[in-house]
């Protein structure tokens, strides 16, 4: 069928030639008009505004919006203008599903379908396809499923869950009406917030392994710090590259970020070069947010979204609070270097609070 | 080659039957002697007493343990004397690994080599093979090894990792030499921590997904919980059996414990039947002991663990308390059923904390 | 000086009282005419309307909400219609601080100011005064300072900080202008999500002591669960209810909630009756939101929150999902009552995964 | 009555002054004689060696061990030579519970008594007393009331808890005794961990409320970190050193660890020097553990032990994972600078994930 794309980085070129390659005839546009020649050469029609790309498809028209979150209301808003009654939007971006309730109520009285489209797979989906959560209207739905067959992974080498039998339904070829307008972004949403517990539950442990031999280092531990009791126990110098390949095969945490872990450790075993502060893109807070809303306990979701504030250091001023609260307890400013601990000399130190 | 297993429960026989079918040769024991005929006429070799196994096998010998974690130390003591130096012994069970360095050193006079292998796979792993995480010296890993390839998953169609060529090394076969006694079930400890860390981190997402319909049943909130804010947005009936399935293709969080929490939800998509008290096998707590004795942060894996004792009631008092200091502060019992907030009659409630 | 209150349930009427008791001339307002008959006898001016009630006022005029947060805003905008320019309307209620933002922008056209104004103290306020945390522009402030003055807790007993000399501060008087309209209820908030994580320390905490005799009971546990190590550590019969008295003296943790903590436990030592089911009433997710909005680690206010959303039991499909992962990783049905661990009978249980 | 202190740290040597000045006859030992010399001129009886102590006091001699949690095993074993049965041995410092129940099993064929005593009260102890917490027979503790009444707060100034009588208990006077050798420092223990809840809860709060004008400064994110949503919700400039001091009179949250922050704000409002890198003393992981052990769920305190941890870079490791991983599944090396969004140009970032 016939597809218009907006938005041609990355993701949307690749999901444009994905599209091609199975027979789809798409229209593009992007404000870099380099973008659009470049997917003419590959088979493209080319658009050089909203309006000229509105009256080179055929109706209903579809539209697949792949441009940065903040852009999308006001691209949507011109597009509203230039379709017609029965003409589908889709946003295929990482908005917030609230924005997907908020524009499909306010498209409503245009008659214009909107249809919200979490898409997962990172730089990956050219080749593994998109794992694609949708929201919206039965009807447009129904009218997109061709290209969402196309631009899913299929059905792939994974094997068939236990108990399913007959065709195939849509969730196992990769794609999932999930309910109204906002569902899809609503279980991307999730999606991401689940990434992150997983990423921290992998990342604790393998800093954990990292620390096992804390054992042969304990004297670098001042008297500020508690003591490593039985260092007999953590002699372990353990590699956290190798471990992560093992876990690959046959383990209950086999998975793909696991995956991703040994890659990056094999490329980078000592991972120098990287400083630590680790990024988040909003559907961690989203999805904290929404789990606070609705009264659902979600700790270690929580837990991995403010690990990542802390490595950006935004728990500074939280850890002055309390080495300012231990020092008044304790009655004394910071250590001077050369106080030592000695039998009957007990320091009336915090261990005392 | 050779090896003696003992403890032909459903794991040991399981591995006893893999190592047959590679041609390896198999000494069998276990209290249980139907256990053992079991296996006689499955082509093993059946023993009446350990002292009667060891007789039976050439040196240096090796004994593999497949038995409850509780009965490892007698069953090694008692092996302790019908073994002979340059003789191995190996706990392939759940034990701390703190049990194995005690192990180890105790057996270090007799000669005797002691090996810990954590093994991870459920009851899959008959099919799948099982991944082995390996402590203990350098000459009894060497010895065993053909034992351990066979027991592993081997290469399987996991694919190979960006920037590994060559042969193929241990872990890319599923087994690994982690370091010495003791290394193999604190790597399979911090596995099984992780695993903690990823399963809550899959509950607790599909549990807000669960609840985003929690704006369509709103009403039946208490004056003494806060109401829903904005329940437009929370308005999803969400699959979660689907959406599982979904995941599974092409998502950042496939993996292994999605495929079977999808089997979970297909073959019982309400759950219904299950109470929620969630057990714990001891490494998820032995892992956060390493992680609080090392100094190692892990909120992820602590707060998976502890959710698993709230869901067994093991908060009931703490959350008694908690409504005890309300009481307290509301200055009032708990709330009559008549007790309607209306306009202009502001309740004393705890909201004024 | 002269106020007006609109809302006289237990909070509004004893803030009147108060008021009144420091020769302030009140004039009060309430749906329910009893109360205000109630208060009018003890001296107070009653209004038959809020009409009424602004022309019994000399401007510039100042009016003190105290009335369920769900009202206020339809009150704020019936009295927009019968104020002037100059007057104040003072929004004392448990509002979320983003209502108070958009209230006061939506008044700045009218010229009356908006000033919210967090109150904590429960119903010890009448006697012990409150602690009043106050939002709005610098001359609406000035204006009611004697007001806030009065029902203020003053500096009572309480120890005059190090460092600080001369006239005492607002501050120190128990009320602040903490900054624009908003920022009282803000401050308000953040004190509110603080009182959920020092409330949580306290109860996770009693319930350590409380299980300090786990040891002594280890025999109830299951095949499932992992085993107490080490009994003999755990064989202490605390009482809580002793030591949270003898808590609140000297120790580095006393405070107006161990205060609390230690009545309860006097009045009630097993804490029957309690159910365990603890409310939360906004601000705890309040506060959570905006660590989350703002960038801000909160794992211990987001930790206490998520512990009273458990206790009410919204945990339990995330536990069920648990228990459904481990049944299919563990390839069996729950423990049948008989299955009793024997030597040499490992069962193929979760602790393999 | 009569005892002797080894060791004349600041809290030995206060204690002894505490205890002259009420009466008591003290005998005193240091390995540093200048502090045996010290409080001799303060009335003290000095002695050069345990042996000589041992005989300068009368059956049964009670001797208080005032010294580090490390050497206090040495110490016991010198003085259980020189000690008789019915004498009483009392650990004040800052031992770990276990290794009371240890030191009183070891003691016990010897008929010395073996006490633990739990202390809190920071330096501010030599006037406000110390909260006593003790542990041990039944027998002894009888013994040494006297001095435990003299050195604890006493009743103070504290308002009595409603519905307590007659005669004040041990506990409102400040000192109980909990149970058997190892109750006394349990107790601490668990005193110590609910500390450090409480500070995290305050630290966390002032953290969010230092963090209330992000609204103002929200240019300087850059486009890998979610953008603030709504900053017009977060342009309060709040003066936490006055609100601390505000929240001291009448609000829920006042405590002496509130008072302590509201005097470190006071002297340092910005905090400037500290690097807040935060130590702790044992007593919060030991806390952790015996919640693991146990069974019981402490998310609170555990995450209040992992912040100060996190404080002192120990999640680097962990951070570091975590950007390795979102470098693989984002298929990128770290943003370049002039890498900006633009309309229509999607990057292909890790919000896709």
């Amino acid at each position: 069928m016939q597809l218009a794309m907006i938005g041609l980085g990355r993701m949307g070129a690749n999901i444009v030639r994905r599209l091609m390659k199975d027979g789809h005839d798409c229209v593009v546009y992007d404000v870099n008009q380099d973008a659009v020649a470049g997917l003419e050469s590959e088979g493209a029609t080319g658009a050089g505004s909203l309006a000229e790309l509105a009256s080179q498809l055929q109706t209903p028209r579809t539209v697949w919006l792949m441009i940065p979150a903040g852009l999308t209301g006001g691209v949507v808003d011109q597009l509203a203008e230039v379709l017609e009654p029965g003409d589908i939007i889709i946003d295929g971006g990482n908005s917030n599903y609230r924005d997907d309730v908020r524009r499909a109520a306010a498209l409503k009285d245009t008659g214009i379908h909107y249809v919200d489209v979490g898409t997962s797979g990172g730089v990956f989906g050219l080749e593994r396809g998109y794992c694609l959560m949708v929201g919206g209207p039965d009807e447009a739905f129904t009218h997109i499923e061709p290209i969402l067959k196309t631009i899913a992974p299929g059905v792939g080498d994974v094997e068939r869950t236990p108990g399913r039998s007959g065709d195939l339904a849509p969730e196992e070829r990769g794609y999932l009406h999930c309910g109204p307008s906002g569902a899809g972004h609503f279980v991307k949403m999730v999606h991401n917030g689940i990434e992150y517990g997983i990423m921290a539950a992998l990342a604790e442990g393998l800093n954990i392994l990292h620390n096992a031999d804390a054992g042969t280092r304990e004297a670098s531990h001042s008297a500020e710090v508690a003591p490593l009791e039985e260092p007999e126990f953590y002699q372990f110098d353990i590699d956290t590259a190798k471990v992560s390949e093992l876990w690959r095969r046959g383990s209950v945490i086999s998975s793909w970020l696991l995956d991703l872990t040994a890659a990056a450790l094999e490329a980078n075993p000592t991972l120098d070069g990287l400083a630590g502060r680790v990024s988040d893109s909003g559907e961690g807070r989203w999805t904290v947010k929404a789990a606070v809303d609705t009264g659902v306990p979600a700790p270690v979701l929580a837990a991995s979204l403010f690990e990542r504030f802390a490595s950006r250091g935004e728990d500074h001023f939280a850890n002055q609070v309390l080495s300012a609260m231990r020092l008044q307890f304790g009655g004394h400013q910071e250590l001077p270097a050369g106080d030592v601990l000695e039998a009957g000399g007990q320091k009336a130190d915090s261990t005392q609070a």
